[in-house]
């Protein structure tokens, strides 16, 4: 491994992790992608990443944890803090970075528990719909295009490492999910079941719908079944990576009991 | 209700308002609650609450539907949208918002359905929380010191109203929650059983800790069960507002079942 100190901010190294780390979508130009703070490059090395580059601050490097895990890199700049922090796209920088090459889009696989993300903004939703997909067993997660960068720095880090469990394919348009072949659910408050009492089909696909709009109509055509979520509180609506993590959960809970 | 054209920023009214919207926690000196955007303030009006002051763009008060909502106010300063954008917190700014009196601490209920937030640092974890709790019935709040500020902008924005329609009560000792008498439960890695099996009391608090460390020992032993939330995909953990959402919903699933 090449361990490098670099003190200029002008390094053409830096130049490109700053691009990838402060333009959310950078990377679908770039073709690589900025993973910020030790617990996400932990995650990333465990699920056998090999990083492209290791950013670490010298003070970082003094700590057995962290050099071991930069070293997983073939490459590491070694900066001070200063300069981390000119990269970094964080309020509270981290002290350690990756750049991996962005992974190949896989294809669709047919049969699997899915969830489809329909033109959701939020990058934080979809990072944690992400999360709650790797925890309860969805292993792929198709994002209409519209939705937030899945590999953007601040979806990986709602994300927490789930990235790196799942089958990921963005940028698709709703014809492309006729490739599927499990029922399209979706959330709905017009709803022909309630979740609590539907008959819920395994495997699926579970659709999540933009935040203020919802679902789409030609996506909603598509839908298998509309299940609305009981609210006995009576309020509106819930968040949708709640809404998400309370389908998922529902359908592994089913799953559990049946097994 | 009188209505005042404002032009500078120097306004005593604006220099408030900017304090409570840029400042988290600033609500507990100034003792008012800075609330942005149509769709928390029509939220406010409808559950009943009277705002003390309305803010309003120029632009906006031409809207009939936006001028009734700042109408609900005895006093509404209008201002340009470049002197609007001077007090928003926000990135993209709104056309209309709110202060209101902060609403005194009410009582614990000793009977409710509550949540207790154990030192959630995240203010979009809390305001989820709030959300799905109006929505799945648990009409009880309460919020230990270290707990992000309930009142705070961001807060109130994640919460899309919720606040309005709960019972909530913050800067709670861990002693203070001796005034309950329903169990609490705590979701742990360290279980006692699975939340698809366990028998769950009813009334009951559920119990969230904080992002990175969980519920405090201390806190800990005063719960009658842990519950672990089934992972089949073996991710390591949820995020908070996500396993509030399930064990929230899961509690009201049991509950249309049994009714």
């Amino acid at each position: 491994m090449s361990w490098q100190a670099i003190t200029s901010r002008d390094n053409p190294h830096l130049q490109r992790l700053r691009k990838l780390a402060q333009d959310g979508g950078g990377y679908r130009k770039l073709g690589g992608v900025w993973l910020e703070g030790d617990h996400l490059a932990r995650a990333a090395v465990q699920r056998g990443v090999t990083p492209a580059l290791a950013l670490i601050t010298d003070v970082a490097a003094e700590d057995a944890a962290l050099h071991a895990i930069a070293d997983a890199a073939p490459k590491v700049l070694v900066v001070s803090p200063a300069l981390f922090k000119t990269v970094s796209g964080l309020e509270s920088p981290a002290q350690i970075g990756f750049e991996l090459a962005l992974p190949a889009q896989p294809r669709i696989d047919a049969r699997a528990d899915t969830v489809v993300l329909d033109r959701l903004q939020d990058a934080g939703n979809v990072g944690t719909i992400l999360r709650s997909a790797g925890a309860l067993g969805f292993r792929q997660v198709l994002a209409l295009k519209g939705t937030a960068a899945l590999w953007s720095p601040k979806v990986l880090r709602a994300g927490m490492g789930a990235h790196f469990g799942l089958k990921l394919v963005e940028g698709l348009s709703v014809e492309d999910l006729d490739a599927l072949q499990v029922p399209l659910l979706a959330t709905s408050s017009h709803s022909d079941a309630m979740l609590h009492q539907a008959e819920l089909p395994s495997p699926c696909a579970w659709v999540m719908g933009h935040e203020g709009q919802g679902v789409s109509d030609t996506l909603m055509q598509r839908c298998a079944l509309r299940i609305g979520i009981p609210q006995p509180g009576g309020e509106e609506s819930l968040n949708v990576a709640s809404a998400a993590s309370i389908c998922l959960y529902e359908s592994a809970r089913r799953r559990l009991a049946r097994s």
